[in-house]
């Protein structure tokens, strides 16, 4: 017999390696006193299918105190399978325990119909993945359910990794989705998911099953769009700049500034698309407003394109908080740097040598601090507005907090950098030696969007505009085909 | 009939709008596979009320695969109610329903009391909010229930905006605070929850609905002193340094320094703020101490002022955060600044025209080095303090790490940056030229306060004074009228 | 009689001090208004044991309205108990509710076995904590439950401390461990939980009890090695640094360069161990995909040293990262400095002195911008690899993404790391003279485990090698004794 104090035997074996919760993980030799005593406790669990994930499974519950239970075609033991796991026929190892863990492929969940009735008022718990988003048009769980009737089905574990099972390396997240019709039975399934260390998140009834088979197929679904958008601006810019400031001075003025490659030309590019992202996280609401202030309606759905740009802010908002930093970063290295060192050498050597000091120029003085000023406090902003998005952080806030943080300071940062690139750059704008080739600067492209929004945004928050802007989005309709005021007046015929 | 297959054409409306669930949301499309067989699973749910939030909530249900029949006074059908749903009288569409939403102000509560016997058995939603804190003694659930003993209230839904609902941007929490006196009625209102794509938290019973309700009526409560407090303080420091730095200057000195005003001031100002305030996150404590000390006693309350400063040191703490981390961003400028590349260049000319070399000064390379030595340590410290006051961070640790991270690390915070102050603003305390107008530089003001705290501190880790402070924090008393050990001595007749 | 309206005396002379829950706690007059229709409401509480935590729990469920009795040996009231409470003898106490709070040591635990009538069926709180780490071989909790098999036994409150329930300053944690095998008795408790302001965590069955009982007791215990660890090499790598540039220094050129040690040395010692920190990281997975291709199986455990080092991985990269924070913060400064500035200056004068201007020297440009942008790009994804192992963070992440970031982020962090070492240390690989006492720079000692680990990767990802590790990650062993495929073929026979 395997199954007498699996536990005990298990843990000897296994050693350091059981851990048991989130919180509770650091200190894994606290199991080996509990160990003795569990045996008797813990209800045994039958897992069908011998696969990787099923012995991973099997392993971990093991070493959690609970008698495990395979049901396999074939009845003799395998050194992969867990050594104090029994191995039966699917009938007889089902008929020992009350949760049977499905760990075979949904093409084969057929082979389960001959066992209806001895899975009859069992728990069947769902673990299977598929290979590619929305591969069935029913969920794996949602199909089992349909071929079992009788028994209870529960999805869970699918988001668990057998590599990270087997090693208890669950660095990453250890909260398990559970979905289920039958409240019990997830409360059964929700207990051996704590036992086993992990965080159950109860996702309520089976339909929510698709959702939970497709999780661990994403792959940072929401960050596509503003990341390759970046990608895409950023080597524009930068080719623009790379023409500019090396090709067009290499050819009329025989310079090699190659090296500006490393430093000058990303800390020109990085300002400029954090400014443009900041600047496009506004510009959808800019059009909204626009298009509800033209319909005269909240009631009626946005432009595609724009419902799924609302959607992305967030992303292009950190996106355009992780250009800043390097900004800040290629910045302030600037002294550092072996060409500025050689450059301020050169300045003041040529100075001594004409024999001549400058005096201090004020206005220069005045500028360089302001658009310093004005730099630091815009990106201090922003990354105030960076850790109000940290999931922890913004599940603190309550609604108008999160919306003061996001609107008006995310506003004032949008007005400092802007001003900030203003004041640095607003010498280009007029001297015309800087248009080489005809060619803008890119301070003044990376000016057009942001100064677009803030104007439009200025004219937005005029009373005339707020004031219709505000009621249509409380619920008040330009042309209504029949209006019903919210006023109840106790009307006993209708009632 | 608006309700048979509502779900599939309300996706087939909406589109890509539909998204579930906080760590599911990013991949819409998913639920468009789950649409067709959802209509004959999901149980109905009833409104009453056909206001903005009642229309957004139906909305969102119906696109989560919910029948929805909303009960209105007129049954006439609005273009601003969802298409897919049935508008009915009150009663019957409430008899359609076992979950009935109650999407009317607490005004129009009593209008429902004729409905009681329809309403018998069935679940109330409670969603409404007022208009300020604790507008009445009785939170509007509680009235609710009074009202219609006979069914079961549940709280829920309040902290949503509808904006947020409609527009889908779920940005902020979503988080829905449940209260309720039922489990069964509240896990039902929990399971709606989410298939709306929202997480429920369980607040406990009824009792809980007047904090519910207040929630989201807050803006940042408990920032509120500490953000008026470093605002005043900041501005006085600032025009402290106007007066000394600009003024004086232009008075005595014929200088025009009013450039000051964009880095040199504002990086004199923060350091100062930052040191009093993280002095000021510490000082309570110690008056604690003393006050403990003094009584002899845990058991009696603070004075009041005591108790609000102590619940306010975390807002302190984080906001001598932000004034260091301006400091040094403030201070990694300062060579790329117009102002002192010029006065760099002036110095190395004027030696050059003098013909002298100045040798290395010892001393103030030590003492240079020392101060920005202390100061990057103390910064590193105090951002990591920060960041173990991010909920999710301070959620994992337990409380012997806790007050071993905020008491002893933040102690050795305060100690490094008031010795890095006193290192570099040390040279200003003796030489009498810096007294301007007979007033002390606020180098001498920003180092009272920590200095005051650390001597004190110091005195009271002395055995002497640790000893008894600790006995009492552990429940011992100096002059108890009733003294009672918690030595158990089994005492039959006792028990 | 104390019980009549407890809540509302308790409140009108506690005042303030009420404050219910993590996200809620803003506003605490709140509760004011709540507790006049309180106390008929809350069940009573009993509480045995009239120590510092029985008293503290007391006062703060008194604030929230429930009527609380304590258990004593002698009936006189003391001063020290909550003036809303009554007192009873233990059996008295005891049947006046349904909940039983055990706030007196394990020792004493025996004295409860002739109340093993009275406390039949009754749901009795085990709120104990041991002095040190498994001290008992049962938990308090279980060994209650055996003493008394009829009771309820629910494992709570131990993680809260007294001083910090009586001061009502919960920053820390909220989060109130729950354990025990009845699910209406854990239901009861964790709604007192929730109404004490505090967030009960469900960890299963009696058997967590242990841990939940080791869980206060810990002091940072996954973070002890990395740190003693990061320790030893600092002060190794402190003193190389000493000896080679002060020491050596001032022997043979009679220079005294002991400020060094303040910024200099800091900022040599700290840049070697993030890289070192950080290869240290990603060695164990290389060692661990050696031993599984030399194995051919997964199935067997690793060796015990290489399963905690992988355990402690995440702790240090964090310390990496701290370094490398510190490398950045020290190096920003390094303009600031005054040894800098007046080496700058004395560079320059005596290239005036000498009448000379030198060129621009390109490969110096050339390798000065590199090894920033290196660095910048470098640190920059590490902060961004520490932000995605904040709890929060790591928790809206699946498996797919967290291995994303964790391993080809992470690597790529490594490269870029080792790059910019390399670029800015080359020069000194080949120059004899760096080779002081025939002692080999730091950044030599710094290069060698980060350019293995890398070297290793490389050949790792060969296809030849991936093919075989990816198939034994997959659950392929070479040499299995028997071979069971996970094909399932309806096989009825074996059904």
């Amino acid at each position: 017999m395997h199954s007498i104090s699996p536990a005990g035997r298990a843990l000897a074996r296994l050693g350091g390696c059981v851990r048991l919760s989130a919180q509770m993980n650091k200190n894994s030799s606290s199991m080996m006193a509990l160990a003795p005593n569990t045996s008797n406790k813990r209800e045994t669990v039958c897992i069908f299918g011998t696969g990787d994930f099923g012995r991973a499974l099997g392993h971990k519950m093991i070493q959690s105190g609970y008698p495990v239970v395979y049901g396999s075609r074939s009845t003799q033991i395998s050194n992969l399978i867990p050594k104090d796991a029994e191995v039966l026929g699917h009938a007889e190892a089902a008929q020992k325990a009350a949760i049977i863990i499905i760990a075979i492929p949904r093409q084969h969940y057929n082979f389960l119909t001959p066992l209806a009735e001895v899975l009859h008022g069992k728990v069947l718990v769902d673990i299977s993945n598929n290979l590619k988003l929305n591969q069935y048009p029913q969920s794996n769980a949602e199909h089992l359910a349909q071929l079992l009737p009788g028994s209870k089905v529960v999805k869970a574990f699918n988001t668990v990794s057998a590599w990270a099972l087997q090693s208890g390396t669950l660095d990453a997240s250890r909260q398990v989705f559970v979905c289920g019709d039958d409240v019990e039975a997830k409360q059964m399934v929700m207990n051996i998911v704590r036992a086993l260390g992990l965080t159950p998140l109860d996702k309520g009834s089976l339909l929510a099953a698709q959702e939970i088979e497709n999780y661990p197929l994403q792959l940072f679904p929401m960050w596509k769009f503003p990341i390759f958008l970046s990608l895409g601006l950023t080597a524009f810019f930068f080719f623009y700049c790379v023409l500019l400031d090396i090709i067009y001075t290499y050819i009329y003025e025989k310079n090699d500034f190659s090296f500006f490659i490393a430093i000058t030309i990303p800390n020109r590019v990085c300002p400029v698309m954090a400014l443009i992202l900041l600047a496009l996280v506004y510009l959808p609401g800019i059009f909204a407003a626009i298009i509800q202030l033209y319909r005269g309606t909240k009631y009626r759905r946005f432009p595609d394109w724009l419902d799924k740009w609302m959607l992305c802010r967030k992303q292009l908002g950190l996106i355009a908080l992780a250009f800043a930093s390097l900004h800040v970063l290629f910045t302030l290295v600037t002294p550092i740097r072996s060409f500025v060192r050689w450059k301020t050498s050169t300045r003041i050597i040529s100075q001594v040598m004409n024999n001549k000091t400058e005096p201090l120029d004020h206005t220069n003085a005045w500028l360089s601090d302001s658009y310093l000023a004005l730099g630091i406090l815009g990106f201090f902003l922003f990354v105030l507005l960076g850790i109000t998005s940290l999931p922890s952080v913004s599940n603190n806030v309550n609604w108008r907090e999160f919306r003061f943080v996001q609107s008006k300071l995310g506003y004032l940062t949008l007005i400092l950098s802007t001003a900030h690139t203003l004041v640095y750059g607003g010498k280009w704008f007029l001297s015309p030696s800087t248009y080489k080739w005809y060619l803008p600067n890119i301070y003044i492209l990376s000016l057009i969007v942001p100064c677009a929004v803030l104007v439009v945004k200025f004219l937005l928050i005029f009373p005339c505009v707020d004031k219709p802007l505000t009621q249509i989005r409380q619920g008040w309709e330009r042309n209504p085909k029949y209006s019903e005021q919210s006023n109840y007046i106790i009307n006993k015929s209708a009632v």
